[in-house]
């Protein structure tokens, strides 16, 4: 019995458009939510009820088979069941209504759900500090880096000095000391304050917003398909790498860790190689700085592994990865005890983490572990992409630089431009199925983990009858 | 009938103290639980299955008064059956399990969880953004007031320069600006890296992390009673406002927004005056300024109205309200369309929140209003009050600067030092009541909003009975 089967006994058999898109009762949903909130980005407004398995239904009665998935977000399909099992339970009434300050009153049952979340860690990371977003994630691995820099500057028990004290208070160093996370151009790290310093994928992300001055390097950019173009493609991690090696030896403040996707997700679904991973760790085993994995998009499984930076093997294992997104909470796992700042209350604050989120992120973890879907996924991807490497060929104005290939269903290709991506995703939609872009001119496949041949089949097939029609 | 009585029949009577101070249970859970975490800040591990009304236990059986409540955060007491059936609900569940992207795919319940949350709005607000934390809402303030900033410069309908479109990509102006937001001295505002520069009250919060160079202004430091140093704390208030001009006029950086908390929470329950307050509005105006009021820990009801800068109706209202604990969502209320970036995606992020922790948010605010708890506070809070000016006057070593007159319960007073403060404390446990510490030498009153006359009664004779033994 496959996997929806046994989840989705109803799960629709496929699409089902009945008006134009947007239909006329999202049309004025969106309407009356403009009044409220800023309902610009909506595409649709959704009936969550009616959702099921792979697929989304709209206020129209509109049922789209999702490969976008809130943004790459939901793991286990729509209202599936073993998760609104947990919901159900006291456990995850208590954590919703007696939220507690989990560093000062943790509960009796919050080390269990801690180690829900640990028990999926990558492999060479065995703790784990919870938040509440991507980017809440990411800045607070950077905090982590800068303390664990100064303390290995200052000694991992040595006392503050008054003058850091004091300075800090004025926002002076040396108590608040210039120091610099690397981060790569196209990367996307989130949007609050020093994450959008670090994000680098649109100017819309970041305009008007004052930031910290830090360097970036370049991330590859390789010719597809990758083994027609082994050699240049080498020659680009020489140069990207050689770039890296220059922010060091260049940098105006130190940097205290690189930060980096293993495929840049919002950017473009732009893949890097083992080699190019591994030397960027060993670079930053030389300068003293640590390797921040950001797995927040291509985490628990959809690359065809739990981790995506597994598929790579990378030794030492970076010292910190972060996620959210298809976790449904937030965090980031390390193994090196001084990452845990020498003395209390330095990485705090009231609610350390939503217990909520942090239970179901551990049955999640415990239904993909079950189910062995990250097997499921490298199948199913698999199966995917040889059926999109032969409509690359027969549409090649519309499918450029393919890529993913044994990257489960983390799929990605190109157009010539925007406006015809555009035009794509929206004829896509016409055609009962939601799919989502990325960088300026490529779309990309999130579906959720228990997306089959099946849905496969839909999707190609809808490809093919929109590319048909151009 | 009472409230308690009607929420909570089987409240504890009194607090059961059975173990010492942390006892045996909490003392192994703390040891076990700081393997997979940072377990030194935890007082002690809470049976929150066992925990009621304004009453929490922990592990060893002990039944604590909590006049903390989670760091200011329980609204409505531990296992409130009216947020239970919320968290019971078939919309909770799917609020849990099918978390969409709400900016791109909200549900047809979305504009009436939003509803919930605009319907205790602070007077003269009408729009809401939402966010995870406190900090993460003030920094979407940051984020919305720096748009604002620019686009009252650039005009709203203006679009960007490609010089700003390029250069805000290598994180330099003009697309990134110089621009600052002015805190006060002793401010809390959240420990993310934009919000930790705000943030001023103790090194601890910020020490090792690079920092926006943004100025500050002080805080008024008023002499107590309020009513016999009239004269004295007017002066105080002229002193401040000439530093807050002086702030503007010297700036490095445009100042795009000032951030104040109507009380000082962690920094010490620092009360402004309503002149105070209303010069602010008047000087922000003037120099073409937002004025963002932080009410995460004020806010809800704690201070005997809704929201406590209610007391001060000050002309026009601020124009960003921010929000958290207490409300268990988070975000900032807003009245100015033009606050509303002009392109849409500017102000943006995958989750734009959490519908489960709106929806329980609304069924907070809509409970509070049903049974006017602001009321119960004020009145309960009176009483309170003049129980401690008693004591205040029976121990003045040990009361000192008793605050919080007309504010509800939101009451604190100071000691001599904080070794002094700190005894108060774990004594006070020692006869079952749980209280918090603020600044250095302060104890902060934050019980919930069903805090009766019978629970002011056994905080009374815990806090006598320990004073007495000193």
């Amino acid at each position: 019995m496959s996997i929806c089967a046994k989840y989705f006994p109803n799960e629709p058999e496929a699409p089902v458009v009945k008006t134009a898109f947007p239909g006329p009762k999202s049309q004025d949903a969106v309407k009356s939510l403009g009044q409220v909130s800023d309902a610009r980005p909506v595409y649709f407004v959704a009936d969550y009820e009616k959702s099921n398995g792979n697929y989304i239904v709209d206020v129209d009665g509109n049922t789209y088979l999702d490969v976008y998935a809130q943004i790459a977000s939901i793991p286990l399909g729509y209202n599936n069941p073993a998760l609104a099992e947990v919901a159900r339970s006291d456990k995850m009434i208590r954590a919703i209504i007696d939220r507690p300050a989990l560093g000062n009153f943790p509960g009796k049952d919050t080390e269990e759900i801690i180690q829900g979340l640990l028990k999926v860690a990558p492999k060479g990371q065995d703790k784990v500090w919870s938040a509440l977003s991507g980017a809440d994630a990411n800045e607070l691995a950077f905090k982590a880096a800068f303390m664990w820099y100064q303390s290995r500057r200052r000694g991992y028990n040595a006392d503050f000095t008054s003058e850091e004290t004091k300075s800090v208070m004025e926002n002076q160093k040396p108590g608040s000391p210039d120091l610099a996370i690397l981060s790569f151009e196209r990367a996307f790290h989130g949007r609050l304050f020093a994450t959008a310093s670090t994000t680098r994928s649109k100017p819309i992300h970041k305009l008007d917003l004052p930031s910290f001055k830090w360097p970036k390097a370049q991330f590859p950019s390789y010719k597809y398909p990758l083994p027609d173009h082994v050699k240049e493609n080498e020659e680009e991690d020489k140069r990207c790498l050689a770039i890296v090696e220059d922010a060091f030896k260049n940098a105006v403040a130190p940097i205290a860790a690189v930060l980096i996707e293993p495929i840049q997700s919002e950017g473009g679904d732009n893949h890097a190689s083992q080699s190019f991973l591994q030397a960027l760790r060993d670079i930053t085993i030389k300068h003293g700085a640590l390797l921040i994995m950001d797995e927040v998009q291509t985490g628990v499984g959809a690359t065809g592994k739990f981790w995506a930076h597994e598929h790579f093997n990378i030794t030492p294992p970076p010292d910190m990865v972060t996620f959210s997104k298809k976790f449904q909470s937030a965090g980031y796992y390390f193994h090196d005890p001084e990452i845990i700042p020498n003395v209390a209350y330095r990485q705090f604050n009231t609610w350390c983490g939503d217990p909520a989120r942090m239970l179901l992120g551990g049955a999640i973890g415990a239904e993909v572990v079950k189910n062995d879907l990250p097997a499921l996924v490298a199948r199913v991807g698999d199966y995917l992409y040889k059926k999109l490497e032969v409509l690359a060929k027969e549409y090649p104005d519309y499918i450029h630089n393919l890529r993913g290939k044994d990257r489960g269903t983390f799929i990605a290709w190109s157009f010539k431009d925007a406006s015809l991506r555009n035009k794509f995703l929206a004829d896509l939609k016409k055609e009962g199925v939601n799919m989502g872009g990325c960088a300026e001119d490529s779309v990309r496949l999130r579906p959720t983990l228990v997306f089959e041949e099946k849905h496969a089949d839909i999707l190609i097939a809808a490809v093919k009858k929109v590319l048909a029609s151009y």
